[in-house]
């Protein structure tokens, strides 16, 4: 059976987006300065459909984080944020469990991916995931709630935070109040001077 | 003239200390493990007045953030909790400038520790550090909201944080909403299985 891994970049002060996340402004005001290491990585343009890029310690580690990924998992505002700008052709590639309260027909893209919305709770998605994804693993994509709540249930193997060099002082923090004590393992740091990669399985 | 630096030990959730922070529990309910690291290091054994301990890459980095300290800053409440474990012989062995709103006397302890009460403010405190400090550093010792006001104020030249492989899920965060974007710097990181040292500064 594959792992469950949740791959997200974040300030350092824990923020995954800044405030104001919307259309148009996806990851809130001053956000998109957590992903900038990431968009000229030949790892990360390429299943964007964009040709070139950088190679390097960077590039092996979302080479790793993006092989043998069967299904993702993600909530529905990240959904409804990302659909426009995704676009036709989006850079998953495998099925997507979208958790929601809100029923929504499946919805089939280009290039592989297919958006599946799932109104029977986020235990069920990561189960639908587990069979759509085989013995390969499953990304949970985020937002910030749905990886806290499969992270509290016990539900996640490992866990890699791109830890970006700023504060953001607002907006949306991946770990907000877990509510609860969770061990991890180092399994290994990555850094340069853009981003510091640092990767923990869950200890169960 | 020296650098204001901050040294301090989080979960990977960005917690300091866990819940019920009180005499007799001084770093809240399970906040004992951010420090595991640290007790059997001989830069942290010394100046505590213990012999032995381990060298190695985590003890360089203890005695690298502790040399060439001359003044420390501290907030009250991290103050009237250390005072009893920290006994009559504290290892900071340098002038500790208090933030407090309640005056107090000047208080002489063995070693060469002083803690000096200043109620006049934080940046007031800081000035008297740095001309106690002289051409050396000052090290800002906690709590969370003395660190985090003196970032904000843009008084903090470099941040190390030593992350433990944990999340806490709650307590006091270090960094809870700073406010305001910051741009840092990576000076280095540090890694072993115990903890992670990521260091910066601050871009000013």
């Amino acid at each position: 059976m594959g792992k469950v891994k949740v791959d997200i970049s974040t300030s350092l002060d824990g923020f995954i987006t800044g405030p104001d996340d919307r259309p148009g402004q996806e990851l809130g005001a001053g956000g998109e300065q957590l992903h900038e290491w990431v968009f000229g990585l030949a790892s990360w343009r390429k299943p964007h459909g964009l040709e070139g890029g950088e190679t390097g310690p960077d590039d092996d580690v979302i080479k790793e984080a993006s092989t043998d990924i069967g299904a993702v998992v993600m909530g529905r505002r990240m959904f409804d944020l990302g659909e426009r700008p995704w676009g036709d052709d989006p850079p998953f590639r495998v099925p997507v469990f979208v958790v929601t309260h809100r029923a929504k027909e499946t919805l089939e893209k280009e290039g592989g991916t297919t958006f599946i919305f799932v109104t029977d709770g986020i235990e069920s998605a990561l189960d639908q995931a587990r069979k759509a994804a085989g013995d390969k693993n499953i990304s949970v994509a985020g937002g910030a709630e749905t990886v806290q709540q499969l992270v509290a249930a016990g539900l996640v193997d490992e866990i890699q935070l791109h830890v970006a060099p700023l504060f953001l002082g607002r907006g949306k923090r991946l770990f907000d109040q877990l509510g609860k004590e969770i061990e991890l393992e180092r399994i290994r740091v990555v850094d340069s001077p853009g981003v510091t990669h640092l990767k923990y399985s869950v200890v169960k």
